[in-house]
């Protein structure tokens, strides 16, 4: 499978804005499939660690939805795709009231972390980091503090963005705080086999893979997969919700986390990235793989 | 059913921008549903008439790609939401290059229009209402004059679009021929039957409900809903999708048609509108059925 | 004086978007220079004809003030500079209500020419060009029917810029009737000379060159040079205030009046423009002839 | 004089985003006029302190020009009036490459702030100090240490545009360090005596009033006074321009500074204010100046 997109590869830039994204290999693919069996199904660079990047922004979504529920959480962050980048301030500006479209994008996402309960950003991490542990079954995650490090003194757009949410009563506290806990939630570190199971647990709606009890509340796997079909890979969205049609989560790291209805998860590793930020062999590879075995939703 | 959402047709607002639309009575309420048995389930004002509006988005997109295929009709519209009003025009500038975000906006379906196949405008509207004979099963269906008419007139936001995009090289040839046929396409009338059984036939993959051959191709119909679900409820598809998770697609006189995976085609009428053009009571009554019945695709 | 600055116009290009604009000569530099005496001082190519484009608004909008008042006319259009191009629709779109910011931008002209007096396009006309004849003391001066007539085909901008601002109320009447009006008054023709008795009587108050009335009412004179100086060179207008400070207006046809207070008026041609659509030699030439003669009103 | 403008004031408002500004009376209405001699004419309220706020905008940009010349200062900021608000941010992101239009906006004021030459704030903040003592010929003149630190910790807007552009390059350091300064420079503490004195000095030229040498060069004053032109008013500039037609900045405060060529200072105090953040009372005093004595340069 992996042989098809290899060819991909050379196409698309690895992630150069801080120095631990740019030292990945180009040509990584690795992927990984769960369907609740003892064993994933595995191929290429599936055992190579990556950070989550904007894949968290689903778990931390999951996390402030238990945390708060609905109303709590779309007080403060909209439900709406955008068609503009992901990074984008101008709808802020544009809006009113101010109050980022999506949690998808880093505004949203950024609003959301702000909700996360804990009495401070370790108890906040703590427990972030062990809901990614149930999701996966693997209770040695954690995060990469180099790459947390290096994000937190580069993340001079995100603190735009916060401190124009600030402003605006979207989130309130410290920015630098809330960006310490951001960077850290997006250095966590995982591989396609952790994925494949993170996703396996949304598609179950919320199923553990191995026990007997739900880690994510049904509703909430629902919702956080619609929004994972209507802004999961950033806006190039429309296009994967057609040319794919499952439920996924990209980040700049090149993965992918996709949970296809019915109980399969899906992660891949492929850090060499398309011009909208998303990996662009794993792109081709979701789409071989829906089409092959008709897994779109729609 | 329909009892259940009556109360909240007097918080929605008929549309006013034309008489024959404001003549509509906020208080009507109705519901067609059809399964591919003999009888539609039906109650309420489902056999009133109201023109298609925005509904027509859907169904020239599946002519226009049964015309021309994906390439040709996607040089022309891309397939990404917008967070924008459905009329906005910024971002046909703001784009390079200019190409509306998707179809399901007036640009975009503006655009789409004017690839659909004939020799005048008479041969385009005709092959249209012919596909919506054939779908809905309803020989009699037509488009009513008086609204094409006074849509015409009043179309100049349409025009904008349409001359900035003949500008930037989107569409071509004559504008007001262009703005004809949409406004007539626009104008066609139908009942909830009619689009319960446009719907069942999206829903069936675009099988035809009581003939044995496809009116539309499978992967077409597949395409059509995926559009439905990211962007068919102006800029509430998100929201729609997140609390009913039906594709679906809505017009401002009131009429939603939705094709539910499956096999289900349902067809409402509420002309009293929310602030954002949907069917006030419609869109309650969705999410009454959806929750009810299981119905939604995430 | 034309020497020092015949060099920049290989850095320049001529306007392409209509066969005549693209026929021009790019090297040629003309300027004439009037202080009231018999004779203007010229050199270069200051006998060519060019058409007036952009430079039409400064009159159009002093024959709407002279036909209607300050109250009419600041009811269809601002006065405000606006850091977007000339022809940009957005904030048409995102300001409320829907106003042109300026009369200097192509929304506002539009908005100024469809005020301008007249039972039809042809009366209306013969109003303008009278005014412009007796502004400029050259009885000749007509418009270039070839050049209106491809700029009227190729005005799809400016059609869409026309309808939108007829969706709100900003203009009324048929669009093409105006626009049949706006291309024709772009191609009025004349010569450096001709401009440069245009400035002057600009820069003596409205007073006629050779006669003892005044065209322009004082006050109009002094309104609309302040929108020459924030608004007249496009979105280059507050760097030419800065380096020039000398009231002046620019067309894409690389015409450039200057209207110096104290009375000295100056016509510049220099087809070759810079990539705001300036003349390239002529803003030279003004900065040069600025800075020698400490003609800067700052 | 104020009698005739007093009325206004009821139709104002005083800034009420930190406690400090809203405790202004309302009724307030003071003018000071200096023309070289002696004594200032003054009336009103000319002797209550306020502080600077956007007019110190005009003092940093003096300063940086002096500090670096017009080169290094225009690489970080530019030139152009905007229609925008004085602290929108989408401009910073749709244009390219990101940099402030103008130094009057708040992001162009920071960006100019971070040029002011110094090792460290307190050297910095008494740079500008002795600037603006020199200017008015005040050794007394300091900053309000209550207002600044309220400016700081609501100063999240402005927190917002210089991340932004520190993520582009276009200031670089500590961002809470640059507030720090920011905030203190808009906090300096005035009276109408000043401020007329500051226009004086500004007016003839840069030339002290009671003093042989000049302390802003002539260049450089006439830099800042044609940014007062076009941008000094917030988005009313434009309307300004056409109604008063003298070199003016304006603070949140109410303060005006007005610099009218051939050597008049003028200082307005006037807490209520318009919608567009301009003294309500001041701007109609200054307008009735300029008829009264055709004070407007245009």
């Amino acid at each position: 499978m992996i042989k098809k997109v290899k060819g991909y590869t050379k196409n698309g830039k690895v992630a150069d804005y801080i120095p631990a994204l740019s030292k990945a290999d180009p040509n990584d693919v690795g992927i990984a499939i769960f369907d609740g069996n003892k064993t994933c199904f595995s191929e290429g660079e599936h055992h190579k660690l990556f950070t989550l990047q904007s894949i968290s922004k689903v778990l931390t979504l999951a996390l402030a939805l238990m945390d708060h529920g609905e109303d709590v959480v779309f007080s403060k962050v909209g439900m709406e795709p955008t068609g503009d980048p992901f990074n984008s301030i101008a709808k802020l500006e544009s809006h009113i009231p101010s109050k980022p479209l999506n949690p998808m994008i880093n505004a949203g996402a950024l609003a959301v972390s702000s909700l996360i309960k804990g009495s401070s950003n370790e108890e906040k991490l703590e427990r972030l980091i062990q809901f990614v542990r149930e999701l996966s079954g693997n209770s040695l995650i954690t995060y990469n503090q180099e790459v947390a490090k290096s994000e937190f003194e580069t993340a001079d757009l995100n603190r735009s963005l916060s401190y124009f949410m600030k402003q605006h009563g979207v989130i309130s506290g410290d920015i630098d705080v809330l960006l310490d806990f951001y960077t850290k939630q997006c250095a966590i570190e995982v591989n396609c086999e952790d994925l494949a199971k993170i996703g396996y647990s949304l598609a179950q709606q919320g199923e553990h893979p191995q026990k007997s009890y739900s880690i994510i509340p049904f509703e909430i796997a629902r919702l956080v997969k619609t929004f994972m079909v209507t802004c999961g890979m950033y806006n190039a969205s429309g296009e994967f919700a057609i040319r794919v049609g499952i439920p996924a989560k990209s980040g700049v790291s090149g993965g992918i986390v996709g949970a296809v209805p019915g109980g399969i998860g899906i992660g891949i590793y492929g850090p060499a990235l398309d011009e909208k930020g998303n990996s662009i062999a794993g792109m081709k590879l979701l789409e071989l793989l829906s089409a092959k075995h008709h897994l779109s939703i729609f």
